[in-house]
């Protein structure tokens, strides 16, 4: 690998803006950029076509993985060797493999949203604030296999840090839409979807109703759950009963409990 | 509530222990002592039978609360009031109702472990390592009624005060129990227990067993999974398929899986 550039210094400008994109949701919206971190998130995201723009290597950590020929299936005009100092200044994660990249973002607008079978099973996510919990989500919607997630009225972009990190890489694989809730519910009822809110109140319990058809499992958040627009546009609110001292359960752990009691339903069909 | 100690120093001996006692698992078990936050917090001990022995709370955000009232139902010389100052170096939460308290813990001993019914729901996690999944772990167990929750091989205390937070006071009003695994394998045996332990390999799918007799649902860490111990013990392994991307759901998502399929089952026995 001669011929790769080699920055040592905090002051250098691509160093300085990968800091700005991974701290400014507005410097990502500006420029159409995000910065990953994580060998595993790379590959997913190379494999699923993002455009790679610049890859920034440490090599003292990267030896101890092993990953080098990786990164040689990239043209070396990408690549950029890093100091330790640099790198950890970079890195949000202490157990990092000594890879970020600079990655060109995708749009995840709803008229683009296709599905490959004819019942599909989507999770909906009104308004959710922590990204913690999105990436929850979406490794729940990973290991379901769910046809598509779309995430209504979002107070975050979907590539902030922590979103990344926390769905493992799951949103760049995973089929994540992005729009508001007057056009996905518009959308939903044009496709014939039935739609599922998960709700505190009115409800029917999870388990009795039917989740085989084209099915749309709307959650909201934890503190002030769906708004009146889903809540009234849903074909039935659901509920899972709660039994004890607290009223809620984290919005993640709620969704998991839906999504396998569909699974579960959907394969006694076949 | 006048002959009310009044402390604004941070170098108070007093605040100092409680400091100390929220900082560190040592000094916890040294003196049987841990530290709560928050009000709901507070009433949830305070009716589980918890023996309060300090309460500080700041009148400037408690006023605000208007919860007074609670208060005052303690013996006058239980309370200090705390400056706003003090109060925010104490307290760990942004959104605190005003109130800590010094407590005293209770045993979790296993031998101690009796159920109100005769076919018992319980979930046992072994050698749980994040506060946080704790937490949530109880917090589940809350919504679902379970009969117990058992810490096998435990890597943290129950008093740390991210599973205080995270359990949202349900480390208090749960049945939970602590034990090493093969104590807690045994007891199991004795009590008839069906044992059934999530794994990735050689397992059933989770959704054709029967939970309905009396059910230890068994779950380990993300990163290693159960102790041989355990799948040795168990009388199933169970799984919940995934075919996604990756191999693994956080714990708590996979445990309110498995116990949800569990409650759904018993119901249809009602």
């Amino acid at each position: 690998m001669h011929s790769i550039k080699h920055i040592t210094s905090l002051q250098n400008p691509l160093i300085k803006r990968v800091l700005l994109l991974k701290e400014k949701s507005r410097e990502r919206k500006k420029t159409g950029l995000f910065v990953l971190e994580g060998l595993r998130e790379l590959q997913i995201a190379n494999r699923t076509k993002y455009k790679i723009e610049t890859i920034f290597f440490c090599a003292d950590i990267l030896n101890d993985h092993q990953n080098d020929s990786f990164l040689e299936s990239f043209s070396p005009e990408k690549l950029i060797s890093v100091s330790n100092d640099v790198y950890k200044k970079l890195a949000y994660r202490d157990t990092t493999e000594g890879v970020l990249a600079i990655v060109k973002s995708k749009d995840h607008l709803l008229s683009s949203l296709t599905f490959d079978n004819d019942s599909p099973l989507i999770l909906i996510a009104e308004a959710p604030e922590k990204p913690g919990n999105i990436g929850a989500l979406l490794r729940t919607a990973d290991a379901a296999n769910l046809d598509a997630v779309l995430i209504a009225n979002p107070k975050t972009d979907l590539y902030n840090p922590n979103i990344i990190r926390s769905s493992v890489g799951c949103v760049f694989s995973r089929n994540v839409k992005v729009g508001n809730t007057t056009e996905i519910i518009s959308y939903l009822k044009q496709e014939g979807f039935q739609i599922y809110c998960a709700a505190l109140s009115a409800s029917k319990e999870y388990t009795s109703v039917d989740f085989k058809g084209p099915t749309a499992i709307v959650v909201g958040t934890e503190n002030s759950g769906l708004s009146d627009e889903w809540l009234n546009s849903s074909n039935q609110n659901i509920i899972i009963p709660m039994e004890g001292e607290i009223d809620s359960m984290n919005v993640s752990v709620s969704a998991a409990i839906l999504i396998f009691e569909a699974k579960r339903q959907r394969k006694l069909n076949v």
